[in-house]
């Protein structure tokens, strides 16, 4: 190593990624939730910067969180499927695939460049074992590779493993509790780990970067039991208040090492409130409809940065963001080159967060393998309209996706092509999507060109990846994680039988 | 005078009641309104406390006003219609009612107690002489009667007039222009009034109460030059951002006065966003429907309490206010005895705005003569439920007061009667009265007996006002205002010819 290298280090920035799991935009104070019950995220917010216009790149945690890793739309980077058209994927414990190793991954160039990574809680890039964060960038790893649904029998379908680095260090439902009533100490525990990984690493003065990945206001909810019944929105707003109060921590915890200066920390979440879940889900605020449609409430975050010394305090900025942003935006400040052999769909935010200064860039709402919607400006157009099927809509279950919400034409049930004469707001008058601007209209007129213009570009450029989540097969499921042995949890695979995943919605 | 009377004087704090006209809760930044256009009232709520809790006693104008004067529901100060059972009614030009003499008013308290009152903009207690600000209490008026619905051709209908004291200064669209496209100075004027108000009762070193009754976000909206064209909502947020920018002037006004540390301000809105009036109308945020609605939306006011050194800065209060605590907690502060012979339904803010304490009391959400629903708690009872008429609704106008929502059973288009088994919503986990409390539910067999046993109360100490607003006439309209000779400006009376108003929501 030459002289220069240890400066360079000390210059590289820290970097935190808050990111709650189906948490929406109208979930915080900040944001207008009338229960007012996140202290810690309005102080944040008041310390630092405000993105209202913040997106992830898709209405489900899988590709959202994809995306962020590589910068890249889930139409590129493979986290979709075709055996539909428009349809939703993931990696739930039955998929086969996962973020191939073609694509280039946050933590990797950052590892390349000598930050520690770790990642505390849900992975959600593929579960089986070359998907694993710690084989993608980060060198340590607290948490769960799927969602930490349950509980189940650990026989049809094996509970959902917690990962201490590249060993399992228990079951969910086994040795991470979560109580019918929804209490555990599982934010806690990633509280305590992103709080010990600060210290450690301040005392390395080694930069780092924490991506912070919890999940209790992902369904099944939970609370410690001292936030339990402790929110006027009840078990959700536990699960948001011990959130807030995590949040609180780790900001503390930066203070108190003296790396606050040095750390630009964002918090957002990976997708829109989850409506369908009524009373369990949260808010998309004044937006419309929710987690896994393309309208505003899929995939509008609450979002705020904040470093102190280097952000004005108190900022609100209208910037379109992205979560994708994170990745040409950390590279940008660690001064390091960004992939060149790739189409990166990220923007840096340097100058959004440094000067409140705006860069035009449109937002693409993919639904699977298909583009549904187009955003330029402060004018949103749909090519196509899907919230959920007829069938799903009115069978007994009654999933509905814009409960208490109906906009004729708009938020429809079947999947309605608008290609020929795309469903036109004006995000800036009518951020609920509620009324269409006429096809006659002067605006209709001025705007469409400009967005058609930018489908078209988008269109030119796009070779989609290979779509990963086609694929299922029960052999594949978490049924004997590494590091099952010394513990003596390993479950009998059965044998291997691939189908087609089926995507209902 | 006794010697000790000029220092009550000066303990005496100035009062200030910014109030907005159809202004909805979600139209403030801090309210989480996602264009983040008012500065300066976040400004205000980070230097004071913000009341997320606080309604209006009526969802329309002068119903919602002649409360917050009297301290009193419309029910009991007479402002109601009995023409018809539930229907909504105010004080157009051809009513002929107004507030009656036997009611006591907020500035009539505060003028016999040393105080300077001022009225700006709109008073809509009714228009007839003896109805007038002058005569109930204020020292001084710039504004008008009644709403500034235009431009008619003062034939039929007489343009409304702008008074300044006792007598017309002019008429709207004649001497005081609201052009086509919206533009007028208005507000700018309003500005200056109140200013140089602060500035006059500085110097005289008297207590004032000013009532700035602005009123450019009720239609036809309104914004001076500088600001058309400025706001990404369209007119409508044109006129936001410059009430906003007046909020500040007068913020600013009494701080170079040196008036701020001894003055209480409240700024709030008279009741929820006309959602009917579409893009030209506010948001109310996550909450149902809007004005002439007792669903949340109707009534849910925007709230901050400002007072420089007396209430700790960046507070929330958990306060359910009401525009009637205002009498209440003015006259406390104040020092003044509140009037014994009737029932307030005001309470003192007092401990709320120094304390951050509860103070538990309900919600009467009215509709004419008609008790709609009660809130005790952060529980809802709707006892009845009508959003608008289905005549109306289907016709090819398509009044709706509730556009792209739909609740089913609860936003109806009958006045559907539950009394023998109210709806019942928690406002804390379901702020948009989506999800109904079914009554075999543990929470509902707790919390109605609560609800009911409120009713019960309010009923049996209930003596309805005499209905002041029943009767129109076409002759008691703005046609000779006094000073109209001044100027020219007397119109013909029509002869009197008395009907029975119709009020079709
Ligand atoms: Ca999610
Ligand atoms: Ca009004």
């Amino acid at each position: 190593a030459n002289t220069t290298e240890p400066l360079r280090f000390a210059a590289k920035p820290n970097f935190v990624i808050l990111i709650m799991d189906d948490m929406g935009w109208g979930d915080l104070g900040i944001f207008g939730e009338p229960n007012k019950e996140t202290p810690n995220l309005d102080k944040m917010a008041a310390e630092g910067i405000l993105f209202p216009d913040f997106y992830s790149a898709n209405p489900l945690c899988s590709p959202s969180r994809a995306a962020l890793m590589t910068g890249r739309l889930p139409i590129r980077n493979g986290f979709y499927t075709t055996n539909q058209p428009g349809r939703n994927a993931y990696t739930p414990q039955e998929i086969v695939g996962g973020i191939p190793d073609s694509e280039i991954l946050l933590p990797q160039l950052l590892q390349a460049n000598g930050y520690r990574n770790k990642i505390i809680g849900k992975w959600h890039l593929g579960h089986q074992p070359h998907y694993h964060p710690l084989r993608h960038g980060f060198d340590e790893w607290f948490g769960s590779p799927n969602c930490h649904f349950g509980p189940y029998d650990n026989k049809l379908t094996p509970n959902i493993p917690v990962y201490k680095d590249a060993d399992m260090a228990g079951r969910f439902f086994e040795d991470y509790i979560i109580t019918p009533s929804g209490e555990s100490n599982l934010t806690q525990l990633y509280i305590e780990e992103a709080t010990s990984f600060i210290e450690q690493q301040a005392q390395k003065g080694q930069p780092f970067f924490l991506y912070w990945a919890v999940d209790a206001t992902h369904e099944p909810l939970y609370a410690s039991r001292s936030f339990l019944g402790t929110s006027r929105r009840g078990l959700y707003g536990d699960a948001v208040r011990e959130l807030d109060h995590g949040v609180g921590r780790i900001l503390q915890s930066l203070q108190k090492t003296g790396l606050a200066n040095n750390t630009l920390v964002f918090f957002t979440s990976d997708n829109g409130a989850a409506t369908y879940a009524k009373t369990s889900g949260g808010s998309n605020g004044p937006f419309l409809c929710g987690k896994e449609t393309t309208y505003e409430g899929g995939s509008r975050e609450p979002t705020i940065a904040w470093w102190p010394g280097t952000i004005t305090e108190g900022q609100v900025s209208r910037q379109i963001g992205s979560l994708m942003d994170f990745f040409t935006t950390f590279l940008d400040f660690a001064d390091i080159e960004p992939p060149s052999d790739r189409i990166l769909d990220g923007i840096s935010l340097r100058e959004a967060l440094l000067n409140n200064s705006l860069t035009d860039r449109p937002v693409f709402y993919y639904r699977g393998d298909l583009l549904m919607a187009i955003r330029v400006g402060q004018y949103k157009a749909h090519l196509w309209t899907w919230s959920n099927s007829w069938s799903e809509f009115q069978n007994g279950s009654g999933v509905n996706f814009c409960p208490g919400q109906e906009i004729v034409g708009v938020t429809t049930h079947d999947q309605v092509n608008h290609t020929s004469s795309p469903l036109l707001f004006d995000l800036g008058a009518d951020p609920g999507e509620k009324y269409v601007i006429r096809p006659q209209s002067a605006v209709y007129k001025q705007q469409m060109p400009l967005i058609l213009a930018t489908l078209q570009n988008h269109l030119d450029h796009l070779k989609p990846g290979d779509p990963q989540l086609n694929m299922c097969d029960s052999a594949v499921m978490n049924w004997a994680p590494q590091g099952c042995e010394k513990l003596g949890r390993c479950l009998p695979v059965p044998p291997s039988s691939p189908y087609k995943c089926d995507w209902p919605h």
